[in-house]
């Protein structure tokens, strides 16, 4: 049984698979239009996003399936205190696939455990969110018919965005990759990311302060917003806005083959006068997450036509057997804070530093 | 690309073809379960409409399409602050046809202007919602063989009712109609409602207090709420409501082919009892409700089968060219109030008295 | 027209087809799969109760059949005041069959009333479940190949469990049962429910304080919470509630073909290391539960296919002509106490007592 809880829990070549299999899509959408004909999808939203929500609801029943769920946690049996890994075994009566999003991190990995069908994480907390991070890569895969050799920037919220910490893993894994990170200071992305994926890799990066800096030679120009709340101070804040806002002017010097992606909602971080240009690609985008779930769902299923349905090698872990019970996870949103009867576990994940990390929620000891 | 914002966004030509396919699909019924195999339609409701949201959708479901959507603004992404045009254009992504309900006047229309796929306004605030006026038409259709030639007594509070002011426009269109208006002297029909439409197209009514008045000589009754907040005092209401509560006793002077329609909810304005009577149409009006939105659904996704699939004139309007960005709109409930970086618009509709509206709310300048 | 309000509006013999046809389902899932198409459920959910919901949606879609509905109070019209017989009315116009949980007991009833189409009561207050009741009695029939002849413990909350009281009047009907009543005093099986039921029909019980007193000679062991709020005091929650907590120890000296209920959602009253068991059978009830409701409203829409589609007895009632309007019903969770112009209506059920109850809510007057 496989799912998807974590953008590495696929391996290179899958990726590549689940790419073409989405061109094909796109090209030939009626040979995919039954391909989960009597099969459900149950979408099990412990939180409301409506976007990422009805995407796979979307993707399920254009494969000619259907779909089952709750919206927001309100509306659930959460309320009476159920287990996520109970809920996943209930579910199971229901469903052939479950799509998670729960405020917790870490939910979505304790369901799989449980679980007789396969999952998908829609999102844990500020976690992960793997379908994003593909919906991404099947967007750059599209838009420039490749996903190595460019340059991407990435603009806004470095710090906290966890799209923006999964997309650099995901394309720290293919060849002749350059970041551009384009934030104030406040918002530079953390530490970790430098040390544990790009120097580890060897990815070049150079860290810049505004828009207008890094335009010219960017390939994609990856948007996210910026807060207020995430500043010093309001008039800190209303210092430095604007240079996180993409307008047309900014967009003057930018190469005429560079795109723009948004993992939206937006609020202001990119006027409205960009959406004509016919680099804006953040709507776009929208379409290839409904692309790419589709074929996703179909892999996890086993129902992906020939001749895309080749068995690949899944991602080798070279993963420590994880110590149960002896911590306690300090993380107020790590899934252990409620779920009954879950045992605390923690793994080596860095002998040199002796790091170890939740395995639910991946918080640091 | 064809929207249905306004009920005078159709021609009288289109709406007789509605109500033909509305026949039709009573007849034979099998001849259309299949048309929209396939496709998909969102009903995007910010606010809870159950008896509106659950007529489309069981509309496009007996058309053989599915349906994906929201049913309240807590369970969507209107929280996060998404603007209504970066809304649809993601549903756009995903569905084939939207129909939207807000609370904020002009919405459905400004979501029409930057979506890619046909819209339907399924109520916007006490704006306009046509798809309302379409059921009252198709229910009139079907019970009387006609929609010319009859007297219409309307009861209730004719002030605020926005269904009776669009049915009362959308019946103007058509020869040998009457009305008579049935209401108490503070819920009487607006003075440009009398202006505007009845004086101008010279159509004949009256106005008078009680539901005995106008009984015998109505084809037509519709009821409406009477709400206790619309009245000066307590007293008041206790001494009028029940002129305006219709019972079988009041029916009695009532011919045997009138018919009683009424939007829903009732709350206590027509009696339990008069619902045995045959004359009681307001349960069948639901189900036209559900036939004239599958009718609706198929012209604006082109998918209507032949003979109904001839192309007619649409509407022309001799409209004015928009103001924009000099004036304000005052009213509270226009979406000019929360929609990002959208201009405000006014356009002159009266050039003697110098009128100007907004274009999305209608408000007067 | 045939509804479904409390668990004995079906004959014996009725109960037993449907077995046999669920038997049948999970053979030949395939036979099944277009037998519902073109027809519509509507899940009319009054408060919220996901498992509930998602096993009636995934029943009719497994039938091929489509969904629509609300799955609570909020995004429905309830807001607006509009009464269960309205709606039902209302979603007839919608829908084919319906399935209703309201929080005010007798909901469902007077929906039924008033239904042109089959409406399933899918729990109305505290006050009945069939669906559960028929849920446990396939469970029971699919693991040990018969429903009579069997020794079934019922464990917890006994006094205000309505799953219990329902499962032992459906027992009750069948040859050699016999009951093992396992709670502590304070939440003992109401008196009536002995002599009403039990007594009557001569089933033989015991009633014992510990599940380890039970345990050997069960064939069945139900499962329920035990909620703290139902003790006397704090001290004799935590004295007691380890008594009705099941573990792999207590069920050592259970037979080896025993099987575990328990009508979920579970919080603590069985321990999680419990669920490996193969006794466990909490978790495939809830797919026998979707495979009766399957079963269920095919009987109800008609559709069923030969050879089960005999048609059979309905229950024979002797009842009395129920008494209008004379008394009140004091239950504050009767739907007389919200619905308009609802008539109060008493029955006599026991002539011996002079006994009347509410038609709707079961409450002794």
């Amino acid at each position: 049984m496989r799912h998807l809880i974590d953008p590495m829990d696929l391996s290179l070549e899958e990726i590549d698979q689940l790419l073409q299999v989405g061109d094909d899509i796109i090209k030939n959408p009626q040979k995919y239009s039954e391909v989960c004909k009597g099969k459900k999808l149950a979408t099990l939203f412990y939180e409301p996003s409506t976007r990422t929500r009805l995407s796979f609801e979307s993707a399920m029943m254009e494969l000619g399936g259907n779909v089952i769920g709750f919206s927001s946690a309100d509306s659930s049996s959460a309320a009476k205190g159920e287990s996520v890994a109970d809920t996943i075994r209930v579910i199971a009566g229901y469903a052939d696939i479950a799509a998670m999003r729960h405020p917790k991190e870490g939910a979505p990995m304790v369901a799989a455990m449980n679980s007789p069908i396969p999952v998908i994480n829609a999102g844990d907390g500020g976690h992960q969110h793997p379908t994003q991070t593909l919906t991404d890569l099947m967007t750059i895969h599209q838009l420039k018919g490749r996903v190595d050799n460019m340059t991407v920037g990435l603009c806004g919220d470095l710090k906290f965005g966890r799209t923006v910490h999964s997309l650099i893993t995901a394309l720290s894994r293919y060849e002749g990759i350059r970041f551009v990170l384009i934030s104030p200071d406040e918002l530079k992305i953390p530490d970790y990311v430098k040390t544990e994926i790009l120097d580890k890799k060897q990815i070049p990066y150079t860290e810049v302060h505004t828009l207008e800096e890094a335009m010219p030679e960017l390939d994609i120009l990856y948007m996210t917003r910026v807060q207020r709340e995430r500043f010093a101070s309001e008039e800190e804040y209303l210092r430095l806005k604007d240079c996180y806002i993409l307008t047309p002017e900014k967009l003057a010097s930018a190469k005429s083959d560079m795109y723009i992606l948004h993992p939206l909602p937006r609020v202001n971080e990119i006027s409205v006068a960009v959406d004509k240009d016919p680099r804006a690609a953040y709507f776009k985008q929208v379409f290839f997450g409904k692309i790419i779930r589709m074929a996703l769902i179909m892999k996890l299923l086993g129902v992906t036509p020939a001749p895309f349905n080749k068995e690949l090698p899944a991602p080798q872990r070279d993963e420590s057997e994880p110590v149960i019970g002896e911590h306690h996870c300090n993380n107020p949103r790590c899934i252990t804070t409620i779920e009954q009867e879950l045992p605390q576990a923690f793994r080596l994940v860095d002998k040199e530093s002796n790091t170890y990390r939740c395995i639910y929620c991946e918080a640091q000891l």
